[in-house]
């Protein structure tokens, strides 16, 4: 096995977007809202928007987009039907500001050594771009939803990010908590990291092991740094 | 006037790929061939080469593609009829080994600080990855011809950069050691910053002053760092 890029996916691979956004959902819309269960309202309408532009129902949109529709839905679940002006925009922005887990930034620095590391996430390049910034992350590339016009799992997303590095998928590895994710980059050949992230969706709600046969499994970004022989 | 991003054109700007292509044509080909006139005559095939895309008379094709292809013009014009196997494609790789112009990493660094900055290039992605990591140069995104499909100074390729970063035309600057490239910037409403490179085609023979208005006029990316309050 013979890998040069590792691809890895972002929202609850490399940060922590549940934590992240009900911090920021309790600061913008005071404690009367019940900012984890908010949250995950939220990311629970995201697969169903993408699934829209997925098959081919309305073109692509961004992720930020998105999200911003999806907020209104939201806020209007939640009793919130009239927000200040300037709240939609920040709630949006709070998935630019998302912190990375613990071991992320110091397990991406070792595994950048020797690979090349892009992140290939359905979140669109200036989301994506903020957000390392934002957790002290360097990636070669944004690859991903922009760069394809589509969104994971469709293979062109995937395949899109290995032709942008001029890589044929099997010197590729995906890197991602989501056994859904692998198993779509396996079918193409690429490589597969499973990374633990057992508290994704709450304590004890994330993948803790991987549904599908990964070339690599690991608890963290510093263990898969360690495995990976950096 | 209020930037939020940095667009740098990379080839001539950032990095020096005369001085670069010249040193691997000596080691790859040897002393019998002139190597600063084989960087001259590859680098002078390049803009006949995009010309083709820009115009559609040819889908687009990675820079790395189009270098293969007029190294081949070029070694027949040298009279390398017969190269080894391996030496078209070592060639080919040059482009991702230039190193940059001294000032370009500690300039670029200064400026990160304050600023997005990405590569809006007409190289590959995959070319600027390695560019990068060669010289010690961290982007926040590559943005540019893969991005959009189209070789600069076509208008979606500026427009694409900007948009992928969620700014408007008005809040990213361009940043190049070539007039044309920010006449075709400043048309799309893009600030400009002209950065001087007098021995960019050899010693006294690159752009030393713009030919045309720009918002800042540099020496170099540590002299644009300071203009920008970096």
């Amino acid at each position: 096995m013979r890998v040069d890029a590792l691809l890895f996916d972002v929202f609850g691979t490399v940060v922590d977007w549940r934590t992240g956004i009900a911090r920021e959902v309790a600061t913008i819309l005071g404690p009367s809202v019940d900012a984890p269960a908010f949250a995950d309202a939220w990311r629970g309408l995201y697969q169903p928007a993408m699934e829209e532009v997925r098959v081919g129902s309305r073109p692509y949109a961004k992720l930020d987009v998105l999200h911003a529709e999806t907020l209104l839905v939201v806020l209007d679940r939640f009793g919130i039907a009239r927000p200040d002006a300037a709240t939609p925009a920040r709630l949006v922005n709070a998935w630019h500001r998302l912190d990375p887990w613990p071991d992320a930034a110091p397990g991406l620095r070792r595994l950048r050594r020797r690979f090349l590391v892009a992140a290939l996430s359905n979140g669109n390049i200036g989301l994506m771009a903020r957000l390392a910034r934002h957790g002290g992350i360097g990636w070669d590339a944004i690859l991903g939803a922009d760069l394809a016009g589509d969104f994971k799992p469709k293979p062109r997303v995937y395949l899109a990010g290995c032709e942008a590095l001029d890589l044929p998928p099997e010197r590729c590895m995906m890197v991602a908590a989501h056994s859904s994710d692998l198993a779509a980059a396996a079918a193409l050949g690429l490589r597969t990291a499973f990374v633990a992230r057992p508290d994704e969706h709450g304590p004890g709600r994330g993948e803790s092991a991987p549904a599908v046969t990964c070339d690599v499994v690991a608890t963290d970004l510093l263990d898969l740094a360690q495995r990976m022989g950096t």
